[in-house]
C-alpha cells in the first residue's frame, strides 16, 4: 500500500470510531478528511484564517455591463480601510484577519498605509477590442499573488474581491477555458435589469468574437482583471504551502478555476464555500467537480460567502482532533 | 399604520442602505430582519447563545427500532459531561454554552453535579401498547422546560437531544398532528439498514393504529418522549422571552412543531438551523413553512447542526447593527 492509502484507511478508521453513528455528521466528516490530507495529520489544526480582498477596476464597465458606476471601486476599498463593509463586519464576527490589496485600481495610488500597494496598472484595458492586459502583466499579477498566498502561517486563506465588472471578466474567463454558453454564464452582477442583462449578453458575445477557445493563461491575457489574476496565483501560492484555500463565490470560483487548470495540484487544497446567486456560478462549481458547503442566495463577493464558512472549517477540524472514540468514552456500539 | 409596519419599513430601508446591491446578502438579510422583530430593535445584539440537550429513554425501544442499544442514551449523558460528544466539540469551536439536562433516562438519577436532574420517570412507556406517558407527566415535563427556556439572558437558545429511539417518538408525533404518511416520515435513525427500516415501519404503523388524529398535546401524552416534550416547554417559554430559538433537526423540529401548534406565537422566533438528512425532516420544515439555513447532510442530533448555524445569528445581526450605509461610507449608489 503506498503512504497515501495507508493514511487515508487511518483517517477514515478514526471518524467511523468517533461517538456517533458512522457517517452521522455527513459534509463534516468529508470536510474534516479534506483538512486533514491537506496538512498530512490526523490531527489537523484549524484555528486561524485570513481573508485577502483583492480590488481591482475593468476596462469593459466603459461598456456599461455594470448596474454601478466604476467609481465604487475605490469607494468601497476605503468602505474595506475603514471596516464597514460587509467583508469587514462578518470577518470580527467569525474572528478572521481582513487585509486588502490594490492591484489595479483606476486612478492614483491610494495614500493609505493599511492598504497593500501591489497595482499592477490602473485599471485593465476594455476587452471588446483589445486584450484586458498584457503577458507581463498577467504574469506579474500571479507573481505578485503567489508571495500573498504563501505569506503568515494561517491555517487557512480565504480571498475576496472587489472590481466593477468583474462578473463580466469571469463570465468570459469560464467560457473561453470550459465552454459553457454565454447565455447560461452570464448573470445580473450587482443587480442588472432584464434590459441591462440582455445588453451585458450583447458585449461579452461581441467580445468573444475576438478570439477562440483559450487555455487558462491566455484567457486570464485576453479577458481577465488584475484582482482576478492576483487570486489565481494566491490561490496557488497558499495551496503549494499546503494551506487550505477558502473559495468565495462566483469570481473566486473563476479564479479557482484558473489556478486549478494551470496547477492541477491546487485544486485538493480548495474547499467552496457557497453557491452564489449569480447564474453561471453553477457551471463553473460543476466544471471543478465543486460542492459548495452554504447555499444562503448571496451574491456580494468580497469574500462574505467564504467568512461564513470559516466556522464550519473550524468544526470540522476539531471534531478530528478533540472528539472522543467509542473506547475513549466507553460507549456501545450498533446491537 | 401599525407599529409593526413602520417597524418593518424602517427595518427594510435600514437593510437597503447597507452598502451592499440590493438584496446581495439574500438569506443573512432575511435572518437578521428576523433577528430584528424578534428583539423589536432595528439595532439588535446576537452575541451569546446556549445549547441545553435534553436527554430521556423510550419504551419503544423494546419493540428494536434503534440500531444502537438503549444504554447509549446514558452512556452519551456522560460523553457529554466529559465534554468528548460532536456537540461539546462544535460548542467550543463556536463558543457556545452549553448544559446537560436529565430528562427521563432509563435507570437511577445520576450522581453528576453539572447535569440539570429534571427527570420526569426512568424513561416512557412502550407506546406500541399505551400511552407514553400520563397527562400529568407530560405537563411537568413542559412546565420545566418552560422554566429552563427562561433561564438566563442569552440572546438566543439552542436545544438538542439524546434518546435512543427517539426519532420513532418524533415520527408519531408528526404522523398523528399534520397526516403525513409513516412511510414519508420514518427514516433510518441512527443507521438501519433496509431490514431494520421495515420492522421499524411496521412498528410504528402498528402503534398508529391506537388512536386517531391526535392534537399536540394528546400526541405528546400517547407518543413523545419526556426530553421532547421538556424542548416543547423550553421552546415556548424562550419564545415567550423574546428569545431566538434555533431549531436543530429532525426531533428538535417535531418538538418545534408541536410547540407552534400549542402556541402558535412561538413560531416567529424560530429559527431552522439544519435540513437532517433524517427521511422525514423534510415534511415537518415543510409543514412549519421552515427554510432551515444549512444542508449539510447531518443526522445526529445533539444540537449539533444548531451549533454550526449559530455563526450566522451572529453574523447576520452584526449586518444590521454595524456595517456601514452608503451615505455613512461616501458611496455612489447604482448608475
Amino acid at each position: 500500500m503506498t503512504d497515501q492509502t495507508t493514511f487515508d484507511i487511518d483517517l477514515q478508521r478514526k471518524i467511523d470510531m468517533k461517538t456517533k453513528p458512522l457517517g452521522a455528521l455527513g459534509r463534516m466528516e468529508t470536510l474534516a478528511a479534506q483538512i486533514a490530507r491537506v496538512q498530512g495529520s490526523l490531527m489537523p489544526k484549524m484555528e486561524t484564517c485570513q481573508l485577502t480582498i483583492f480590488a481591482a477596476d475593468h476596462g469593459i464597465a466603459d461598456a456599461g455591463v455594470s448596474a454601478f458606476p466604476q467609481e465604487v471601486t475605490r469607494q468601497m476599498v476605503l468602505n474595506f480601510l475603514g471596516k464597514g463593509a460587509a467583508a469587514n463586519v462578518f470577518a470580527r464576527s467569525v474572528e478572521v484577519d481582513l487585509r486588502v490589496v490594490d492591484a489595479g485600481v483606476k486612478g492614483p495610488s491610494f495614500d493609505e498605509p493599511t492598504l497593500l500597494n501591489r497595482r499592477i496598472a490602473p485599471g485593465t484595458l476594455n476587452f471588446l477590442n483589445t486584450p484586458a492586459m498584457t503577458q507581463a502583466q498577467a504574469d506579474e499579477a500571479l507573481q505578485r499573488g503567489r508571495e500573498l498566498g504563501r505569506d503568515g502561517d494561517w491555517d487557512a486563506v480565504a480571498f475576496g474581491e472587489m472590481g466593477i465588472a468583474n462578473t463580466s471578466s469571469a463570465t468570459m474567463l469560464a467560457h473561453k477555458t470550459i465552454g459553457v454558453e454565454l447565455d447560461v454564464l452570464t448573470g445580473r452582477g450587482t443587480g442588472l435589469d432584464d434590459a441591462g442583462l440582455s445588453a451585458k449578453r450583447a458585449v461579452l458575445q461581441k467580445a468573444a468574437e475576438r478570439t477562440g477557445d483559450l487555455n487558462a493563461s491566455d484567457a486570464l491575457v485576453e479577458y481577465g482583471g488584475f484582482e482576478i489574476a492576483m487570486m489565481v496565483g494566491a490561490m496557488q501560492g497558499a495551496a503549494a504551502a499546503k494551506r487550505i484555500v477558502l473559495v468565495d463565490g462566483f469570481i473566486a470560483t473563476s479564479a479557482a478555476l484558473m489556478a486549478s487548470m494551470m496547477e492541477p495540484d491546487a485544486r485538493q487544497a480548495m474547499v467552496f464555500a457557497h453557491k452564489s446567486q449569480e447564474q453561471g456560478h453553477a457551471s463553473i462549481l460543476n466544471a471543478l467537480d465543486a460542492a459548495p458547503l452554504l447555499d444562503l442566495d448571496l451574491r456580494l463577493g468580497e469574500g462574505t460567502g467564504a467568512l461564513l464558512a470559516w466556522p464550519l472549517l473550524k468544526a470540522a477540524a476539531a471534531m478530528l482532533s478533540d472528539m472522543a472514540s467509542f473506547e475513549d468514552a466507553g460507549i456501545s456500539g450498533p446491537a
